[in-house]
């Protein structure tokens, strides 16, 4: 008998994690875009001030050792349509693990636990081509916002994000604009 | 000279910045989608586990009165490409507040507070038939994922969202899987 287990992730399973990300990147197609290290994910979701949360997919030997398999790592935020809300950054799941039900199973308990606090919405990103994904979504009656609702994701970074915030003003000389942030 | 101040939003803002949420999903062509109260956002963000933070901005009067004509809703999260990121949920500045530089000035504020505590990454969504705030968007330099990268994003609300909560298992029956999160 196989035996896994979902469980919370721990400041030690912070390098597991990160080869596992540079293999969804990867299977996205964007095989060089993830320039996260361990120690990143150590200081922004184990440090003081943590900016996101982990859970992991353990698979349990027989002799005691295991190995982690799959991931999701999330985000509380909030929906101005329907209120407190989980975002997925990333769900992933070994490519032999798959067909077996771990990928729903994991998706699963971190949105059951999200729900019991109180979350109404769930969100997550997923590329056009994923088809397999994305039936699968489709069939669980999640929405396609970017096809229902012509929603569109926008992301700032990089040079042009620097320069935009060493600008100093964006306002005409006849308004007094105080910031207090 | 008239003169407005961006400032943190606070729990006595939140029927202001009910009543200009009202008006961005109207604006967005979504008038009837937006079901958030001013006791939505007193609990999930002023209570004791805060999902989300504002920035409002204020237009001050000279007999000491002031008026609410703009907001920026927003979270931390984490992106598996940059890394620490702020997402912007909602910005938004009266009809007659626009064309001065106030929006842009708002979420540079937000913006510069975010990458002065290590965010990377700013994300935020744009509906497509928004030319304006598109093609500013695009002046500024910020990527659309949904262009470029082919990414859609998705929701999960409901009745759906429900149902899919109570299923009780999703793997086969000659597997063993324990969930603690």
């Amino acid at each position: 008998m196989v035996s896994y287990i979902i469980r919370s992730g721990r400041v030690d399973d912070c390098e597991d994690v990160v080869r596992l990300m540079q293999k969804l990147s990867a299977h996205e197609g964007f095989a060089d875009q993830s320039k996260i290290s361990a120690e990143d994910l150590r200081r922004d979701g184990f440090g003081p001030d943590p900016v996101f949360q982990c859970a992991v997919l353990e698979k349990l030997f027989g002799d005691g050792t295991s190995e982690l398999v799959g991931y999701a790592l999330y985000f509380y935020g909030f929906c101005s349509w329907n209120g407190k809300m989980l975002y997925f950054e990333d769900l992933f799941v070994e490519r032999e693990y798959r067909g077996m039900g771990l990928g729903v199973a994991l998706m699963h308990k971190v949105i059951k636990m999200a729900v019991d606090r109180g979350c109404k919405c769930i969100q997550a990103c997923v590329v056009e081509w994923n088809t397999e994904v994305r039936q699968l979504y489709r069939h669980l009656g999640i929405e396609d916002l970017t096809e229902t609702k012509k929603y569109h994701i926008l992301s700032f970074t990089g040079e042009k994000l620097d320069k935009f915030v060493k600008k100093e003003s964006f306002i005409s000389k006849d308004m007094i604009l105080k910031a207090d942030l």
